[in-house]
């Protein structure tokens, strides 16, 4: 498996000969120019990416949802008890959970990887124990995890995202499982766009106002704990991944840099994604050309990751779920983009006329 | 085939048990209550239409393109030469079009109806010959069509639904084809919304600003002459038809009638379709609630059509071309939100603790 050093030096930005060809073509198809809006700009991106016009429609998505608990549970933050991490993740091995659902009326399979589940899980070809600790610190009074754990969780990332490429995945969705790991993409997102923490922490699955506010003060002081923002991405990215993040935001930063340098597309889900995106592009900036926003989170602090990445999110229904659900939704958006590039008839092979000039 | 009086007679509300029941059994869902945001109200209204929860999952989607000409294009109100209408009916036929791309990657079949193609169109097994007259008259100088041609046109709607239902098909896709047709759907609009023309004609497939001026022109002239706005369901909504309307427009308005009398869910496209699904209300204010509004289009105008019918849209992605395009793009998701009712697990089937409350 490639290194985590090895892996950013792998990712390059997406071809832009393949992108140009894109543009032409898009121009050429029986339609108005531009008419199909951000379904366009999508399939250009995936020419980009796959380095020809038109790109493969990708057939073999997959979903891996990393899963981690949070010692940060412990000062109230989610009115959800920690078992439910591994409730859900015994939900996702039965195929019961809305990503499980969603990702079959996609086309998509489902892989569950034990990152940082606090009580012991069973592995099998579903779920993957690459447990790097059984759950964070609590990171309102210590940093969540050593460097060194941050570092073996970002790596399980990278070699995920390796292994499902070589078993013929051509498109990696990210998902997400862990009571309270709001309040980690929280500090995570207020860290790297310097947003002001009470302007990304949200409700999560649903706090009252004086859960909220609570969640509020304990962000602003694990940021406030870490120094000036780290936007800067010369800084230690590392370092405020291991102060205020999660395990499966480490390790879902290394997914997503993992699936970017094999070259492959990667559609994130919601704010927790968001957030371990800010990670993977502060150390690798280039991997933004390999990212899709699967759908705009209901959660507050996700378009700050989103414009901080310069994403425009596929879908927005409100969701605030995570697991990968909205990632899966968007997921046909995505294939229907490829197909328009590589399906549709031009004017010249049509034989229709052309606007008038 | 049933009248259209027949039609409007059979559209009654959705059942109210079945959509509590959806409400009930979303709440014992593993997942937070309302985390699935739009798609969750999806899955209600579902259940309400199907009358049983959970509701079947459509899976035999066919989109119906209704195809017209219009007098007005004479006024110069796009740059597109009307033989575009035919030209795109034969892309349709062929397979070539956006609309073919997006239905075979959704899975639905796609139907095409002349309904008021200016030249003659061969008919077969994908074209159906139902022409009522070879394009409308200029509706800026004269009614675009006469009060029997719009009843003809909306029973030709009222058959194609009627007819695909009979084949087994479990939600009906609108779409259209007509060069010029963004200026009856604004007239359409202005008058049943009561909103001021300029605010709801727009630059269609990609009008310059002089054709923009001269297009708001057109449509306020026409709306005027029709004396005061007809928001009011109990003045004549087929006059009003006939006189700004178009022929694709109509049988749009005949097919919604006809999916809905059906108890069939109807998933709108875009602009032209929300100005037709007007018409509807007026004529069957229940009918609503067999609609579900696909995307949101680019359009000037679409917005206010959804206002005034309470419908909120699916995808929103800047798309202009309507043909079914923005249906077809929804449909996966309509599908996922009746297979989550349907598949995923409860907290007690799956044994999942609940939040603390």
């Amino acid at each position: 498996m490639p290194t985590l050093d090895e892996t950013l030096a792998r990712i390059a930005p997406p071809d832009t000969a393949a992108r140009a060809a894109a543009l032409e073509r898009q121009a050429q198809l029986t339609k108005p120019a531009g008419a199909l809006g951000v379904l366009e700009d999508v399939s250009v991106q995936l020419a980009g990416i796959a380095g020809t016009c038109p790109p493969p429609a990708p057939e073999r998505p997959v979903v891996a949802v990393f899963a981690g608990d949070h010692g940060v549970l412990a000062q109230g933050v989610s009115p959800w008890p920690a078992e439910v991490t591994l409730g859900m993740v015994e939900n996702f091995r039965a195929g019961g959970a809305a990503v499980n659902v969603l990702a079959r009326a996609c086309g998509a399979e489902v892989v569950v990887v034990d990152v940082g589940v606090a009580a012991p899980v069973a592995a099998d070809d579903v779920v993957w124990d690459r447990n790097v600790r059984r759950g964070t610190a609590d990171l309102r009074t210590e940093a969540a995890m050593t460097r060194d754990e941050a570092l073996a969780a970002l790596q399980v990332g990278i070699d995920v995202a390796t292994e499902l490429v070589a078993r013929g995945h051509d498109l990696l969705l990210t998902g997400d499982m862990g009571i309270g790991n709001t309040t980690p993409a929280a500090c995570l997102v207020a860290a790297f766009t310097g947003a002001d923490p009470a302007a990304v922490t949200g409700r999560g699955t649903g706090v009252d106002d004086a859960t909220l506010a609570l969640k509020t003060r304990v962000v602003a002081e694990a940021v406030r704990r870490l120094g000036a923002p780290v936007a800067d991405p010369a800084t230690d990215p590392v370092a405020t991944l291991a102060a205020v993040g999660g395990l499966e935001h480490a390790a879902l930063a290394g997914f997503v840099l993992g699936g970017a340098a094999a070259g492959v597309p990667v559609l994130l889900d919601g704010f927790i994604a968001g957030s371990a995106a800010l990670v993977a592009h502060a150390l690798a900036p280039a991997v933004t050309g390999y990212l899709l926003a699967g759908h705009r989170s209901a959660e507050f602090g996700h378009l700050a990751a989103l414009s901080h990445l310069g994403l425009r999110p596929l879908v927005d229904l409100d969701l605030r779920l995570g697991e990968g659900s909205g990632a899966a939704l968007a997921f046909p958006l995505v294939r229907s983009a490829a197909l328009v590039l590589s399906e549709m008839a031009t004017f010249d092979s049509a034989g229709v006329a052309r606007k008038e000039v």
